[in-house]
């Protein structure tokens, strides 16, 4: 399983991912699922993969090297829009789902390479996408600011309940660490480390990025405030009336 | 789909069940999925229904039924253990599984009928057990305080952050309404009203019950008052050092 997050916000994006990767409790890893693309000035985008690992790294490592190529075709560097970048990302994830596909039905196992997909090309605002398996896709609106993939459940309610258009980076960014949080007390399949990346708007730079390992105390200390501060706020509430 | 939460505390017990049923989002209805056994000073149980409706509306019936019959096997009145109770349920779930069940198979349906049960008989502590549709049960223990039924996930986070078996019955309570607000902003299936039994450990009566009818002012507050707890509890924790 996996767990990842990417919220909207007026002042920027919040984007952060688990590093689990599992086939049986006897049969797991830990991957980086975050991808980042950066030319300072120009350009920041950072993707979040979910699936099989074979499907997503095949996916990322094939929009790296065309992004290389001398060719004329568009490609990551290149495009002027997320739309367009999203776009080239669906075409990677159709072209490996059609390589690989049919070899995982043969055993049984959907292809499956999804993306959040969050950052800014120079020229326009921040914006935020999600990609299905198909390669389809979705952008954030007002309405729906933010994206989770995998085991979303146990975290979003956090999410819902705090996040706004106008909620800071700063606070969007504990809310997205104790959703993480609450997710892997009770999903054994997701896991640390942590990536994390806040994204200030029309910064075109990413240089807040951080990693959470397993035991960091920065994290225990988040996630220890966090439980003693939801129990105050219970006390406080006004009791029920029988 | 359902909602149905019991908690086991040194102090007692709250329990609480959602009240939609459905077959489809528009073959929708609304039916009390809590079930009260009192008889003041002797013994005060709860169970609350998971499953397909007419499974769990025999089950009960059945109980009720076998609990007025004059014979001498031993009905819910006249056990004199919550487990015996429990093991009476699961006679019933089985008798009607065996009755329902091959019909509903011919249709593609597993049979479904399992409870969360919760009360003290007079003699014994306060215990809360969980059925499964296979009439097999388990009991609630000082490391596992709660059993919850149907969708589980959205509200389990805040359950296991808050409830310890010190916790009071006040605030399991308030903790409990929390985790169906947050459920029921997530999945339309859940829904109001939503009916609560706190139970006071050695009290043998059930004098704290109360329905949340939709668009309660009380409930709303609560929900209101939450959310804004919680954007101070974020505002107030130490923010991520890049």
């Amino acid at each position: 399983m996996t767990y990842c997050v990417g919220i909207l916000l007026k002042r920027g994006l919040v984007l952060a991912s688990d590093s689990r990767t599992h086939a049986g409790v006897d049969n797991f890893a830990s991957f980086c699922k975050m991808s980042v693309f950066e030319r300072a000035g120009d350009r920041a985008v950072v993707l979040l993969s979910s699936g099989n690992l074979a499907g997503t790294q095949a996916v990322i490592t094939t929009l790296k090297q065309r992004g290389e190529s001398e060719d004329d075709a568009p490609n990551i560097w290149s495009v002027r829009t997320l739309f367009d970048f999203v776009t080239l990302v669906s075409d990677a994830v159709r072209d490996i789902g059609r390589r690989d596909g049919p070899y995982l039905e043969h055993s049984g196992v959907k292809f499956d390479a999804s993306f959040i997909i969050g950052g800014q090309i120079k020229g326009e605002p921040p914006r935020l996408f999600r990609t299905y398996a198909e390669g389809n896709f979705v952008e954030a609106s007002p309405e729906t600011t933010f994206f989770q993939t995998g085991e979303a459940k146990y975290g979003k309610p956090i999410i819902d309940r705090v996040i706004k258009p106008d909620t800071s980076l700063s606070d969007a960014t504990k809310c997205a660490l104790v959703s993480f949080d609450s997710t892997m007390r009770s999903n054994l399949s997701v896991g640390m480390p942590i990536d994390l990346v806040q994204y200030e708007a029309d910064s075109l730079k990413l240089d807040r990025r951080r990693r959470f390992d397993d035991g960091d105390p920065e994290f225990a200390a988040l996630s220890r405030e966090w439980s003693e501060g939801v129990r105050t706020v219970f006390r406080r509430l006004p009791d029920v009336r029988w």
